[in-house]
């Protein structure tokens, strides 16, 4: 057996079966192991964001590791942003990434590059082997690590020589890391804190976000008077009718220190204290006021929804009930496009169990609070700010959920980062509803612009402008084998929209706004 | 004045008037100054990868950097992979990447990352700048760092405070960093083993395949029998009708050995020593003979031209003029599509001086050699081996040469990693005749398959195989608002690839071969 062979058969025996790939010379005894030996599904990706991107949405589903496969440090640099956005959603996942065999490794030939140094940033484990009997345990300590909660990238570098040499040994799975316990201090310092009646807000995040978590934090809530919110960007949100519902922290920093005005205390649930997206002159990079006192109820590598659970208990809080939703009008709108409208069709036809994943943007604002009510669904974000992770994120997730329909809000000018993956959902006739928001700018760099007091000039406009010459996403779709329709009103979105979620396969709905 | 107008003016006083950009919030102050300081040229990219590789194409044809401008980690990230291919071509090149201020990056907020780390492995000069009054300084540096010979990738991290913050000051141009002399030993060293008569091998790159070091080094292989070869893939080389002609060290280990028995001294001229471009198990990975000793006449940094001239001196070369070619003819083969009935119609047809970006990978190799004859022209390739730089480089270097048709030989697997570059073509309304190969399959990866001696299945088909759905460039190409058409057969080819090279602006024909 070969190294190449000892990984496959590791990785299925650690259940990892699932491969995002787009392989090169460097992978092909990877590639010709996976012919021989049956139980991977493989997934190639066009470009190496669409594979990460695709892995880490897979995951958020799935709730285990997909693998990636990558071609030497500058496949891997290719998928870097979507791994740094997997990296903030403490994602599990396995990157394998062939590279120059040892032996030539120091003649520096033309591919040749740090690929180590390229990975160690996003990733919670790293190891390049270097022969092929220690494959398989480096693959059983991969997954083992990419699976340790909070759940992490774990990158393992195969030059291609410990691939094609014989001595391939299949390792067993590890035993999972243990969760650390939640701690009894913590529960008792948080109890205090919120029986004391000053005013505090408990900040969620990862599986504090389930829907289990979320049904002990409003019983907290309900006892206690404090305030619950998200963090901004999550990873995956279970919300809907019948669910539990917490708004997130404003992204505008204005905003939030607005909303969290007054706030004395903040119990953390999953997450490190919040700063604001960005900096801006002579603005405090804290949401919060700067006499709260910042109280750290589990990190987020322990059991939050064990935390939660002893809080109540602790607290004596009682059972409460998801609030009745008012009756959701199946009726939408009419006329322009806007925001609100959108949400309004996105609030009504939303199909049961959707798989929503948000890289809206600025045009998105209305649609977190427009979907509040609409069908259960499970709610995927972009968490590392890296744009581009949408239509990779909503291929991956449709992987990993055959018969849930994906709806992929996407911004345009995010979107043209990663509008590869478009084809892969094509091959893979996969059930996702694409609806790009084209309004044909950097828009939110036009609000930032304006932050720094300046009223955009020539030479700006055409860094933020995307019109000249329009993007026509119906022929980008149509282009990559993804059937495809435009709309300038509301029943014609919603129209398509109802039309698209009923089909077979991808369909992408370009949103002239 | 404030961090980010210094930085405009120093850029624009050290001859650094073009700028490729994608930029985000922690940039504003930075596009807000090039509003009011006139003089920048900047071209947008819808993916950074668009916006290095075009930097690298424009600085090979300018002879002098162009700035890129990212935005944060990620941003960087996504340019990396040619930022390794511009890093092999010794392209000058000045990255702006702007990032979180110096007090908001401890807070970790999500888009904070490793940006040296990243920057480090592809750059000749990296600094992080932390006040303001020092990003003028910095700027003269990085630009000096760049353009010190043989030419490289200087990175310029600059936090978002510094940008904002007054105290600017603009930095003068720093004097060039000398071209370090011509080794008198390394002349002499050269001059004995080319005056013994054993077989030796001149391989030449960078600078000097321009066309006056080419005529020196034609005039040394004239005098003493030496052979001339140039390294595989090259930043950019002088050829066609009227000019001296080198072939490349071919691609493939065995072709290149069986090329190269025999040779018993290899002389360098501005190359390490050559490697094959991956390793395979039981081959060597040295093109050249094992008993050959290698020379140096001169490294990278020195100046080639110099040093072959010196060599031509000491070895009493007489002059020799450019072969004349056989007469070219005008006309062009009929029927199927090949590489050589694609390489006849470009030897025909190739516009004088035109700028040809070589990306064609397998179909493309009888390009090369058969455009030998034609037209004077210049011809770029991918030096990395990271594909996905045609397109961008094409952008580049018509963007620097204003008045010369850009030839972009395009892969299509190769094409689809940075295809967003067909939108600035579009936008900046350039002369590019875009040349896409459509195989439908990683034809390159079906090669490297069968060498590890294996049958491809289905699995492996699936990853190396870009059919289902089949790419429609066609419509690719207009959904970014670049005209374009198909060809299947010869003549339909030459019609379309003369009529595209009389047009004004981009024009994509997708060959289906």
């Amino acid at each position: 057996m070969n190294g190449a062979e000892s990984l496959v058969k590791t990785l299925l025996a650690c259940g990892v079966d699932t491969c995002f790939a787009n392989p090169g010379t460097s992978e092909m005894h990877f590639v010709a192991a996976l012919d021989r030996i049956p139980g991977m599904r493989c997934v190639l990706g066009l470009f190496e964001g669409v594979v990460t991107g695709a892995a880490d949405g897979y995951a958020r589903m799935a709730g285990k590791p997909a693998a990636t496969l990558l071609h030497c440090g500058p496949g891997l640099a290719n998928g870097l942003a979507n791994l740094h956005n997997a990296y903030r959603a403490n994602t599990p996942m396995v990157n394998i990434v062939g590279d120059q065999s040892t032996d030539h490794r120091p003649l520096d030939a033309p591919l040749t590059a740090d690929t180590e140094g390229w990975a160690r940033p996003v990733s919670v484990w790293t190891r390049t082997v270097t022969q092929a009997a220690s494959v398989g345990a480096a693959v059983a300590a991969a997954v083992q690590a990419a699976r340790a909660a909070p759940g992490g990238v774990a990158s393992l570098i195969l030059p291609s020589d410990v691939c094609w040499n014989p001595g391939g040994e299949v390792a067993a799975p590890l035993a999972p890391i243990p969760v650390p316990r939640v701690s009894p201090t913590a529960v008792q310092q948080a109890t205090r804190v919120l029986r004391s009646g000053e005013p505090t807000l408990i900040l969620l995040a990862g599986s504090a976000l389930g829907e289990a978590a979320l049904s002990h934090a409003h019983r907290i809530a309900a006892a206690t008077g404090a305030r619950l919110m998200s963090t901004t960007f999550n990873a995956r949100v279970a919300r809907g009718r019948g669910r539990f519902h917490v708004d997130r922290l404003p992204y505008v920093g204005k905003v939030a220190r607005d909303t969290l005005a007054g706030i004395r205390h903040l119990v953390l649930v999953g997450t490190a204290a919040p700063a604001t997206f960005f900096a801006y002159p002579g603005q405090s990079s804290r949401p919060y006021p700067e006499d709260a006192v910042v109280h750290v109820l589990a990190r987020p590598e322990e059991d939050l929804g064990e935390a939660l659970a002893h809080l109540c208990d602790a607290l004596d809080a009682p059972p409460v009930q998801v609030p009745a939703a008012p009756a959701q009008s199946q009726e939408v709108g009419r006329g322009a496009l806007s925001s609100e409208s959108v949400a309004q069709v996105l609030g009504a036809l939303l199909p049961e169990q959707a798989i929503v994943v948000d890289e809206a943007a600025t045009f998105g604002r209305a649609f977190y609070p427009g979907t509040r009510h609409a069908a259960p669904h499970d709610w995927l974000n972009l968490t590392g700010g890296a744009i581009g992770s949408g239509l990779p994120l909503a291929l991956g997730a449709a992987v990993a959920s055959p018969g849930r329909r994906v709806v992929a809000l996407q911004a345009d000018g995010s979107g043209m980062y990663t509008l590869q993956a478009l084809w892969s959902m094509a091959r893979e006739r996969l059930d996702v509803t694409i609806v790009v928001l084209a309004n044909r700018k950097y828009a939110v760099l036009l609000h930032e612009l304006a932050n720094v007091g300046a009223t955009p000039g020539k030479t700006a406009l055409d860094m933020l402008d995307l019109g000249n010459p329009d993007l026509d996403w119906v022929r980008l779709a149509n282009g990559m084998g993804v059937e495809a329709a435009r709309a300038d009103d509301v029943e014609g979105f919603a129209d398509l929209f109802a039309m698209a979620n009923r089909r077979s396969g991808p369909f992408l709905i370009e949103l002239v706004v």
